[in-house]
Order: structure tokens, then C-alpha cells, then sequence
């Protein structure tokens, strides 16, 4: 197939998008509460899977954790597919009093579709839906892979991705496009973060008599000072264009003895930090310079053994722009007359794992505003579903049908 | 009276104590539960207000709180007189499996009253009501008042005593007895205390992104680094000879947006210090510090706000040794051949607002251990309360007879 005939078809096929079938998804999506824990992913599994396999998908549950299913849908088969991605969890609606629609009602005003997940990211996920099925629909069964990874628990500990990883699922592919909301830009990076727990273990005592303990609160509050040390070195790079700096944010601090304990010194203290970092800083030497800190703080605090757990550890992600994932979605783009625009994703995502445990090229683009999501009254524009749903159409054409 | 006829008044009656009747009311006393919030303090003083009543004193009951009244017993009447303190609440028995004996039994067992509160203080009360009830069977109504102070809410905010003293119950006495368990050492220092609380607040903020917030964790952190220094300033006086260093122990420390919310950079933060101060401490000065910290915390970490609030401040205490009370107590130990040794209270107790509001000179001396306070299986020497009791009676009238 010639350069303009592969675009012709990615043309044909996205223009052949139902603008109705992706509201209807989405909105249906909505009204499938999925958070967790609550009722989990499971419902939202239990209704994709039979809607795609009536559309002639090839599916797969795969168990994560009771009550939390990922779901592979396939169409075509042959190495050097796409994977299409977007997780079914959504984070809690918080307070019922701060919507002003209700949360899972999946209203539709103005344009737009409210809802808990409609942003993050239901919609993108009705969107990747509608576009593989209308891809089958327009062209039958593709040359190569496209897989739809619809994993659980995105807004925990990405249990589902990292299930789906180990499992092999991702192995194979020429490169994913990850379909959360980050407002159409084509993002191919992504920050890394580590979560980190810092335990100070002293010798409880009488507030009178701190002498016979060891407080360990001092330690604590020398680390959280040191702190700002490691981040002056972090942002010692230059800033990235996308991303900007890295972070060492010290998010919890406790140390007491109970409740109205005030005349107790306690023997423990721990401090929790959220780390941010860039594709061109090292998570090693980082989890070097905080062990550095640690011992430090026991030769500065005699008595006091810290204790340090880096348990959760995302590294930040790059994509070559030379892949042609990237490039057919800049492709598909332009090919829709969409604006090709360039950004960072500033948190982790599926994506994370995908690039880094499966070394797969990502490129993370969606529908909806970054600074939506999480909040009441989350909505996402409806133009904006149909249009991704148009893109990723395009985007699995010249990916799977180019020579 | 000659000095020798009033040493000779003295050893008589305190010779009349009978140990019975002390032990007896001790275990009474302890048998009747009287911690907070619980029973609180009022069964103990509808117990004691008739016993008393029918004794002959005169008895007033001041209500402090509901449930929590004030006993006041006096026998006598005339400027000069003298106070026996002794307060009827008593700390939590805690968690019961920890207790060999049940805690409001009143057993006895091989010379020893256990139970809670028969150490902090209602041993010392036994002792001091029967101290005065022998001076008036003994000697009929003493020329001087000699008054029972029998406070609630020793433990908590010291409400009782607080009470007591703004109601001019204190004026007109040359001294007080406070009659906490002190191994019958003669304590004319104690420490004195301050509680303080320091509130950071910033701007909450998701952690990927802590530029758009303000962190108030590293201001909290800062100002803890800084009560080393107050603490070494408060340490650079001498050594006190019966209280040790003064201390500045931050026993708080607290910064979370709430359970499990790692990746958000909470608004606030708070600190709580118990300072531990001598006689040679000056309190303003230490508030004035803390402010100068405030101050520099503010101008290191702009967006910040810091505030204090010292929400107790029980100063330290130290009678004149030429205090006609302690002048007595010496001459009673001497008189009924015990040991004169001297010490010090190392936190703060009733006598702390008799001394500070009401400007009397006290002595703190009682029977019981310095460390078993507010332990389970708390005892008290029996030899101790009757030791106790002769030494209460032979001071008072020492300060009641003499010209």
C-alpha cells in the first residue's frame, strides 16, 4: 500500500466513527460505578465483555484480585499490533454534597458528559472501544494485533497493568497509546515517582523525663530538612521542556504517642515522601542519596534507628520520537486536521509499565482537561470523545495496515 | 508555750495516730473509683464530706465541674493556719490484663496497700485527714485553722486546685502540706512546665505538583531542629541540685491530608512541646524565644503561617527554706526520728498554683515512690501512710500551737 492510500484508508476509517456509539458507551461507563473499594471493576468488566465479544472481539478476563478483572479484547492477529489502553477504575465521587449533578448519572449538558471517570478515563476508554470496533466494522479483521488492555486499579497501586505485564499480554506489540485525558496532546513523557516511607524508631519516656528515652522526632525533622538538599540536587538538571522539575515532597509526618498524649514522648516517628522525578534523573542514585541520609541521621541522632522503604518505585518514561507510534499518531493528527501538539503527563499512569516493564513505546493522548480529573463535577467535552475516537482510529490504521 | 512544750505537744499527738483508722481509710478510699472521664471525683467527697462532718470539721463542698466537686474540711479558726492538700482523682487503671490485683480492691498483701491510687495520692489524703482528725480528738479545736484541701482534676488541667485558689480559699495561711507521694523527702522545688502547641499552615497541593501549594512540613521540621537550641540555652544554666536540666521535648508531631492520602501535600502541620523548667528558668523569656522562632520560621518560609499557643504554663516552684512550714516539717521529721533528705517534685502538682496564684510557701513531702505513679499494680507502703500520718500531725502542730 502506498503512503496515500495507507492515509486514505486511516481517513475513511475514522470518518466512519459513530458519534453516538462513543456517547452511548461513555455514558454508559459512567452510570457502571467502579471505584474501589466500593464495587470494584468488576461491573464494568461484566458489561464489556460480552458487548465486545457480540462485536467479534476475542476476549480475555484475566483475575487480578477478587472483584477486580482486567479485560483484553483482541481483533486481527500478526506481531507489530497496537495496544489501545484505558483502565475501568475511577477514583471515590468524595462528598455526594460537592457535585452538582449526581455522579453516576452520566448527564449529558451543553456538550458536555458529566460523571465520576467520565474524564478519567472513561470516556478515553469508550473512545479506544469505539474506535477498534469500528475499525473491524469498516475493514474487517486487521493484518496485526489490535489489542484493547483495559486493566483494573489505574488509581492505586496498578496492580492491573502490572498483572497484565507479568502475564506477557503486552509482548509482541510495536507500541501502545495510552487514552488518558491529557487534552489531545501528544505526550512522550511521563514523571516517575517514588514513595517512600521513613521510620524513626527511639525510646518512649515521660515528657518529664526525656532523658530516660531517646525522641525520635529530632531525626524526623532532620531528614524532612535534608530533604530539601536531595530536591536542590534533583533540579540542579535544567528543566524539562514538558515536565519541568523534580520534586522531593515530604507529604506525611507522625509522631505520637495517642491521642492527647501530650506528656509522652513517643518512641516512633515516620515520615512520608513523594518523589518526582524527570526521564534524566536516576531512581538509583536517588534511593543512594536518600540511604546516604539515613545513615547520617543515625550518626546525628544517637539511639534513633531509621529505617527507609521506597515502596513504591515509577520510573519516569521517554518515548523515541523516532517510533512509529509516535509518528502515526502524529500522523493521524494531521491527517484529521487536529492540531499536533506536544506535552508531559505530570503523574505516573499505566503507561509507566508498559514502557518500563515491557519496554513498549507509548504515547499518552486523550480526551479531556489534566486538571479535571479527581474532582466533583468531572466532565469531559463530547467533541473531544469523538475526535479521539476518530484519532485512535486513524492511529490503529497506519499502524496496523502500513507495509 | 516553750519550744519544748510544743516538741513534746507535737510527738504526743502524733503518737495518738492509729494505724488502723489511716489504713482503713486509704483502702476505703481506693476502693472507691474516682478516674476521669469515669466516675470522676464526686463519689470520693460523698464518701469523705459526712466522715468529716461527723468528725466535727466544718465542710464545704465547691462544685468545679459536673461531677467534679472540691471537698474543703477545716478544724480550728485563726489567721496563720495550715493546709494538708491532698487531691481524690486518680489516672486510668488502663488495660486491667495488666494488673496482678484487681485495681479497686484496697488489698493488702505483705505490708503493702495496692490498688489504683493508693500511691498518687489517696495513701497521702488517708494519712492527712487522719493527721488532722487525731489533732482534734487529741487536742480539741487547734488555735489556727488547719485546713483539708481535697481538690478534683489533679491529673488533668488541675481545675480543682484552680478553683480552690480563685475562690480565696488559700488567703490567710502561712503554708501548705502537699501530701503527693514523694518517698517522705522534703521537696521545696518543683518543675515547673509549659505545653505548647505550634500550627503551620500552608496550601494543600496534589504531590506531583507541590509547586502549586505550600508545604508547612518543612517549616514543622524547622522548628523542631530549632528546640535543640532553646533546650541548650535552658540547659546552660547549672544543673539544679534536686531537678536536674530543664528540657525542651517536642512530644507531636503531626502533617497528613488524611489516612492513606501519600500523593497529597496536606495544609497544615502542628507540633506540641512539653518544656520541663527550674526555678532559674524564666518563662517569659522561654515565650519570648519561641515568638523570635516564630518569627525567623515565618521569614525562612515565606507562605507559611505560623502560629503558637502555650495552652499551659505551670511554673516552677521554690519555697524559702526560712518558711515557718518547712522550718516545722524539718523539726517533725527530726522529733519523730525520721530522716531529714530533701528532693524535688520533677513535674508540677496541686502545690504548683497553691505556690504560684495564692503565693503560699509549700512543701511537697508524702508517702509512696516517685515512680509508681500511674502504673498498674500500684502500692503503697503501709508503714509509709502511718509514718505519714504522725508526721502531718506533729507539723501541724507545729504551725498551729506554736506563739
Amino acid at each position: 500500500m502506498t503512503p496515500e492510500d495507507l492515509a486514505a484508508l486511516a481517513r475513511r476509517a475514522a470518518e466512519a466513527v459513530e458519534a453516538e456509539e462513543v456517547v452511548r458507551l461513555a455514558q454508559k461507563l459512567v452510570q457502571i460505578e467502579s471505584y474501589y473499594p466500593g464495587p470494584g471493576e468488576e461491573p464494568v468488566v461484566a458489561y464489556l465483555e460480552p458487548y465486545l465479544r457480540e462485536l467479534g472481539f476475542r476476549t480475555t478476563v484475566q483475575p487480578v484480585a477478587p472483584g477486580r478483572p482486567n479485560l483484553i479484547a483482541d481483533v486481527g492477529e500478526g506481531p507489530g499490533g497496537l495496544i489501545l489502553e484505558g483502565h475501568t477504575d475511577v477514583v471515590t465521587h468524595g462528598r455526594l454534597e460537592d457535585w452538582q449533578v449526581p455522579p453516576y448519572a452520566g448527564l449529558i449538558r451543553e456538550g458536555r458528559l458529566y460523571g465520576r471517570g467520565s474524564c478519567d478515563m472513561k470516556g478515553g476508554l469508550a473512545a479506544a472501544i469505539v474506535a477498534a470496533a469500528t475499525l473491524k466494522r469498516v475493514l474487517g479483521e486487521p493484518p496485526r494485533t489490535l489489542r484493547l488492555a483495559i486493566p483494573c486499579d489505574e488509581e492505586g497501586l496498578m496492580t492491573g497493568i502490572k498483572a497484565f505485564v507479568k502475564a506477557g499480554y503486552a509482548e509482541g506489540f510495536a507500541g501502545a497509546i495510552v487514552c488518558e485525558p491529557e487534552e489531545m496532546e501528544v505526550c512522550l513523557v511521563q514523571k516517575g515517582a517514588m514513595r517512600v516511607w521513613v521510620r524513626f524508631e527511639g525510646k518512649m519516656a515521660h515528657g518529664a523525663m526525656p532523658y530516660a528515652g531517646v525522641n525520635p522526632l529530632p531525626a524526623a525533622a532532620w531528614f524532612v530538612g535534608r530533604m530539601a538538599e536531595v530536591q536542590l540536587w534533583l533540579q540542579s538538571t535544567p528543566d524539562h521542556p514538558y515536565l519541568g522539575k523534580g520534586w522531593v515532597t515530604p507529604t506525611v509526618l507522625e509522631a505520637s504517642a495517642g491521642e492527647g498524649q501530650f506528656n509522652v514522648m513517643p518512641g516512633h516517628a515516620r515520615v512520608g515522601l513523594d518523589i518526582r522525578t524527570n526521564p534524566d534523573h536516576d531512581h538509583a542514585r536517588i534511593r543512594r542519596m536518600l540511604e546516604a541520609e539515613r545513615l547520617e541521621c543515625m550518626r546525628s541522632f544517637p539511639g534513633v534507628l531509621v529505617e527507609l522503604e521506597v515502596f513504591e518505585d515509577r520510573p519516569p518514561t521517554q518515548t523515541d520520537p523516532a517510533q512509529a507510534v509516535v509518528r502515526a499518531t502524529e500522523q493521524a493528527l494531521s491527517l484529521l486536521g487536529m492540531p499536533v501538539c506536544y506535552g508531559g503527563v505530570p503523574g505516573a499512569t499505566d503507561g509507566t509499565y508498559l514502557w518500563a516493564w515491557a519496554n513498549l513505546p507509548i504515547v499518552t493522548i486523550g480526551p479531556g482537561g489534566r486538571r479535571t480529573p479527581h474532582q466533583a463535577n468531572e466532565f469531559v467535552e463530547i467533541d473531544d470523545l469523538v475526535a479521539a475516537a476518530r484519532l485512535y482510529t486513524a492511529i490503529s490504521v497506519l499502524m496496523l495496515y502500513k507495509d
